[in-house]
């Protein structure tokens, strides 16, 4: 990357800090390591609420941060929840689509590609017979995932769709990642 | 189940509208075909924003919600953006987090087990030098998540957890899902 022949910002990505960062990981691994975090209280029925707010990366714990995130989740009536929040499996897609275009958009950047505009329509197929526990041969989550992009951008359509995909959460859909679960309960009131 | 020895709501769950949907979808397995969407743009840098609204399920689309959920994703400035929103990796424990819930409630309630609280602090690793594309053994996404539960409830830890383990984010993290992504151009302004 070269500071000389690029812009500072690009795609509203200050490039010159981008490659800054880049320099000073090469220069200390440990910098690379972060650590997201959150905690979720169950309010009732399908109604549940996380916040987040700390995380650990570039070898310190955030500062930046005044305000957690509140996130509410529910279900729909169908799904015997009372709406108050999209569903969980909602939140995948909303959690992809930023990733897709949020990596496609950095990724432009650093390379010196300006992109003007970024839309995506996702689309996510699930049989509820895995989750209902009534047909073992069905998977519990998505079958298929389906994301459309239209991009205004003068970059070939194919080089665009391999900056999206150095997305982390496609990589965490699309490949298994390792989850540990532990319970510890209190006594009923 | 039996509707007889069962209270109508458990944990806020409606348990015989639950059994009577297992009975629809018994008989007439199309009802269980759901398709949930979202629809994100790109604002600037690291910052979009996706919108939630209608889904396909029990054999019709729904109609029920009149405004769209809108979400806002951003990163931090750590991460070169100005932290509008929790950032897509962080959706994603969001996700998880709500579904394991949500999971362990239903699945409770149909089975007659009372939880009075529910509570979960997750941890997600990632070395970010996979997306930043500078060391090809490092993966784009989490490492690995901790998924750590406090349940008030009578029931024994180890059956809550397996009642958590029916969660379609749950398999949809730790099992690969296809994603297919297409991408459209239109030329810069």
């Amino acid at each position: 990357m070269s500071t000389v022949t690029t812009p500072s910002t690009i795609n509203g990505v200050n490039v010159e800090q981008l490659g800054a960062n880049i320099s000073a990981i090469q220069g200390n691994t440990e910098l690379a390591t972060f650590q997201f975090r959150a905690t979720n209280t169950w309010i009732n029925g399908g109604h549940n609420r996380t916040t987040i707010k700390e995380f650990y990366g570039v070898g310190q714990e955030d500062t930046t941060r005044t305000e957690p995130f509140v996130l509410d989740a529910d279900e729909p009536p169908v799904l015997l929840g009372e709406d108050h929040g999209a569903n969980p499996v909602e939140f995948v897609l909303h959690a992809l689509a930023s990733c897709l275009t949020t990596s496609m958009v950095y990724h432009a950047a650093a390379q010196g590609i300006k992109i003007d505009a970024v839309e995506s329509h996702l689309e996510g197929d699930l049989d509820i017979r895995g989750f209902l526990g009534i047909a073992p041969d069905v998977r519990l989550g998505y079958k298929n995932l389906r994301v459309n992009f239209t991009v205004k951008s003068d970059a070939p359509a194919e080089r665009l769709k391999e900056l999206a995909k150095h997305s982390p959460v496609f990589d965490i859909i699309s490949n298994p990642v390792p989850v540990a679960i532990s319970v510890t309960t209190e006594g009923s009131n």
